[in-house]
């Protein structure tokens, strides 16, 4: 079901790979050439909650390269295989018309991403300050300018170093006076986040950076009652693990060892070359394992930069245990996914399910919404399927009609 | 924690691989030798329960081999690195003791099973009822010369041809009538099936055949209150299916091939190189994806017999799904475990839980012992994560001390 | 370096996707719009012979089925990602005038493949001696029509049934009194090669099937002179055995099982769900192990039919071998190989090879193109550098200027 | 075949997993316990030459380790699955005994090497030419303790760091004017390389170590008469990758990138945590590739270790290639080796063919040997095949009885 707001989406990050197959799945949609699969919200149980269209949404956004949304289409597809031509060419005087509502955004302490931008980040003349207030405007902007009753801001910019000593910034009090105070240690994700949240936008942080993660923030969204998520998408590599994980635990095998190797060939590839900002990205996928698999003795995760590949990243992982009578045993996978088409449409479900929870005055953190982050704000679970089970408890409060049965439901039939 | 009952455990298959781990493995943990890992009523939940002691164990059996249980042992470790040298000296003398307990069974309708037989079979020389009456007396016997108050059966046979047209032995006076009136189309699983159930033994199919799903033992053991549960123990290429399919499903990817293939170099791999055999094995692998994932085009498993493998099997799997914009992307992964250290843990947990569910009253079948079986009798989930919870719900509807929190719960801190 | 003489390829199976992957694949490169990769006559040492242009070839054929060539090249780029769309566009004309060139063919003992042809097979209202004569007159008119001095002829038809009993056809006498008493045991690929060497046509037969490989048609080819060779283009998984094994069996190392599983979606594949044609396939396919491993113990090829995976085929190989000390140890590989692309350049390096024997004087059997073949007649080599070498031997004989070295060559410096 | 000379072997390395594991299958095939499964000299055609046998052979060498041979055969054998019990058992006495044979060594710019040993090292109170002499003193120690004829020494240490500047020790006078100067930059295994080189003593570096490879002690080595090999044995990954490459470059098919990962648990992976010894080791592991595919685009070797895995190696490789009309394919592999059980037999070849060639007096280089090593010193060619070619062309030369045909031979029948 679907619930008739204006509701549009800002992307921190428009131009990249995952805003851009968000809008052209969501344009294609539109044009019925594609279907919903790959999205949660268009599935059972989700299904039966009112929520925005999918067809309806606007987009805009922040982003520090220039180039364009239509080029970006057009690379994916054909450097990676995400949509046909057909699609792209249909779809694109909508994607051209999206470059009218994106501005130039901030890279304060971005590490690498900041070489990658080709446009004068907003930092280099302004104050912190200033520069909040600026993409505070850019978002205000884009809700006057299309008559929104609603944006949903949506972090998908590459990743950024870890915050170090996030606990400065651990009230709404010192995270703005940092910002009055010009303090330049303020990550970009969290000033982005900060601008959203003051402005009343729910906020999902789908990349590994700190955004409404720190303290501050987090006691300013329960304050104003906004929704808010993160961190990280699970999208790939650690959403098997998400699953697998838990097999092992409940049948008392003793995982070792789990080494796993990831092969991109994209800009986040790239970006996580540099060390810096690698350490943020693997500290977030390690803790899935840790945390459904307490006594893993080594736990790696290397990812690697290979060019050839695009968008379309492989992971081999290995994994050692040891079973009954101590005896060893091994499984080994490779996952070969496309990064964006994986993370698109988990952000259009996001997008949706941040308005339903905004619409129904749900505000601060939304810990159903745990299955689609690697590391879910203040949540324990990291077991997929009892993430999912979060989710469907959350369906099964608010949906309209209350259907007769779930997916996969236990039925004893005698 | 553990029941102080004389609890004595009879298998169908007692040469077998995995009887004689089970039987090694109770020695060793009750010599302190090795670990409780694989176990999952050492784990928390199930630890909390007040169960039978695996190390107070008595063990016994029907065999159709001749050979002995601790040459079986040695061949093990040898071949298959299952158990150390010194864990099966430690051992021996318990193994070499439990041979007194074996007898002669029946091969009816097992296919190229009976070809493995060098024991002349129950059936070569009397009627259904002889035969049923001869089993019966065994498990009388057995109980009789330990002093046992319970004697949980279980069938760790190899695999046999599927019973056609099961409906007429539908309702249980169709049954004891075609036992009385030497129905010689009755399979041996279901004849050992009955036997148990008409003693009072809580009983578990961890194999193919049919056992006592067939409708008339169903009604057999809801009437005399006898717990029991089918069918083929989930153990290895199925368990990390029923962890993995919930993930696609759950993220809307549809999947739309699942190609398996086992190779493996037990006896289990010699019988299913009959055709006959292997229908039976194939039917209850299929379920698992068409119950979690309806919607999926191709869905093959072989199982090829590879004698250098010797009891380590080793699964590929080849999963092609598409995601959002139809995007098409796929997973590989190998699993190699070793089949009996895999099983066996298993099936002393049944044989703790089926005692359990016996001390309390609870006959008919057990429906929480779903996440146990590849194709639980009667239980329409087939999801894993799921599965363990139809347990956990059960432990805590029984738990002594219900302690504070679950392995990998939720919990919510900020 | 190329010959200036007209030459027509002549291909049993025009539309099927082989024969118009070489098609598209030689017009592009005339056209500029893709590079000579996968040719090996394209590299050193093949490249210093005076061999015909691939851009120059004239293209007809048989086939039984309808269709067209253009519209198979769109459905192999759409379904299995070979050539773009530019360049199916832009041969698209040439593609076309093909099909005036495509003549109805025999299906005579072709099992399963004579379901495919939605053509009445020319063997419906002809003895098989007019059936002969039919073809004989089709590589006539091509030759005609065309102004060609020489045509070649490249069975790449699907996969026949084995021939039993091929002995009864030992010897030209007896071949050919079979063909003038209507023997309807005679299967397609040999009429095929009969009718291209009484014309004079240099024949390769890249599939399992007998063709010119019948004693028969060798001595016919040995007395008029025809260069011809076969059977089985090696373009995949035989192809990497052929580079494994050696390295196993120089470094003594013992393999004890290696088992192969072939997935495939193409029409292939779909004749392959027949076992009879599949028997034909895998006794040419074993065979490359047992030359090189003469002590495999165990060695089995399977291969299934994937719908999903169009000519995308995955093959999954486990190796299981032990070194020193009887260690064992493992390999287990993927190969994930477009078939018709990894076919199609081999295809057009046996035409210039062929026409270049040919224009040579060289007659009967060519053992130095060994390596193009999972089956090479006659010759016993199975390594595949060694079969290069025999190619590489055969260049140094012919080649017009002699380059000071090979490519990899053996360098000593100091 | 096998000549009566009293040969001794020292190893650099010799309570290493490969020295033991060479001592224990010596000693096991002297013993009649296990096979030559492993030895290129035990099979067609290197068995054609009159070697020295191996269960002849004298055992010593250097250490910066305590602890005892035995004990490393028992770890090895408990591990990582290298020999059974029986056969440590049988072989104990005689390990055992060699430790009378082994002497303190050097770790002199080892890095992260020295930190593993217990021993003091010789350079910790003496010059450079003291070490050099100690060491000299006790090669002509063991061949007078056990009345040898001839000692060959083997470096089968762990990987050193790279050696900057090498051209400073360009000639003999070069390098020994540094030994005389106690220039403390020299590396260990040049020292342990020079020792052996002015005393006689054939020499092989199974290590990554620069070694004999330095330009001053090949001139020693060529005016002395001393024949010497190395660098770097080649016994798992980089050997299937010697195996492999050859086949994409004979089929002209573009390999864009070639990714291995490898994991490892064994003292090796250990050192190679330090990056300054991984360098080392991913210099002569890259050449393969870039000398036998000159144009690929990506070519990374990780190495990580992962302690569970014992000695036993996992490598995973990921290739993609591009074939005709550009078409991208992939292949994958995984390797799973165990190390030592993979090099010593390889070392034992060396041994005796060294002594060999010294019997024969060919001194100096012996590119004939390059099938053993990754980065075969002076040779250009990687492509294995070919490089077995070398070696089976020095056995053609030298071979006491000419036997008929060679393994894998060509055999044109007609």
């Amino acid at each position: 079901m679907s619930a008739s707001a204006e509701t549009g989406v800002w992307f921190v990050g428009a131009r990249g790979n995952i805003a851009t197959t968000a809008m052209v799945g969501a344009r294609a949609i539109a044009d019925g050439r594609t279907s919903t699969t790959g999205l949660v919200t268009e599935r059972e149980p989700c299904s039966r909650l009112t929520l925005v269209d999918v067809d309806s949404l606007a987009f805009g956004g922040h982003d520090v390269r220039s180039g364009s949304v239509p080029d970006a289409a057009v690379r994916l597809a054909e450097r990676s295989g995400i949509a046909s031509r057909d699609v792209i060419e249909a779809v694109e005087d909508d994607l051209a018309a999206v470059e009218d509502d994106i501005c130039r955004g901030t890279t304060l302490n971005c590490g690498a991403v900041s070489e990658l931008a080709d446009q004068r980040p907003l930092e280099a003349d302004r104050t912190v300050e200033e520069v909040v207030e600026r993409l505070r405007e850019d978002l205000r902007g884009f809700r006057r300018d299309h008559g929104l009753e609603r944006v949903v801001v949506v972090n998908v910019a590459s990743t950024e170093p870890m915050l170090s000593d996030p606990d400065r910034y651990d009230s709404r009090a010192a995270f703005e006076r940092a910002v009055a105070e010009n303090d330049r240690d303020l990550p970009a994700s969290a000033l982005y986040a900060y601008a959203a949240l003051v402005e009343g936008c729910p906020y999902a942080n789908f990349t590994p950076g700190i955004g409404s993660a720190v303290g501050g923030l987090r006691e300013l969204a329960e304050e104003e009652g906004v929704p808010h998520m993160g961190n990280d998408g699970k999208t790939g590599e650690s959403l098997v693990k998400a699953a697998l994980a838990p097999m092992f635990a409940g049948r008392n095998l003793r995982v070792r060892s789990w080494e796993g190797h990831n092969i991109l060939g994209n800009t986040d590839g790239l970006v996580l070359e540099d060390e810096a900002n690698e350490a943020g990205k693997l500290a977030s996928k390690g803790g899935i394992l840790d945390g459904i698999l307490p006594d893993i003795e080594h736990n790696r995760v290397r990812i690697d930069y290979a060019p050839s590949l695009g968008d379309r990243k492989t992971a081999w992982d290995d994994v050692r245990f040891e079973g009954f009578l101590d005896t060893r045993m091994k499984m080994q996978f490779t996952w070969e996914g496309a990064d964006s088409a994986l993370a698109a449409p988990l952000v259009l479900d996001l997008v949706r399910l941040l308005a339903h929870a905004d619409g129904h005055g749900e505000g601060g953190l939304q810990p159903h919404l745990a299955s689609f982050f690697k590391a879910p704000i203040a949540v324990g679970e990291h077991a997929l399927t009892r993430q999912f089970g979060l989710l469907y408890d959350y369906v099964d409060r608010h949906a309209a009609t209350v259907l007769p049965e779930r997916p996969s439901g236990v039925s004893i039939d005698d």
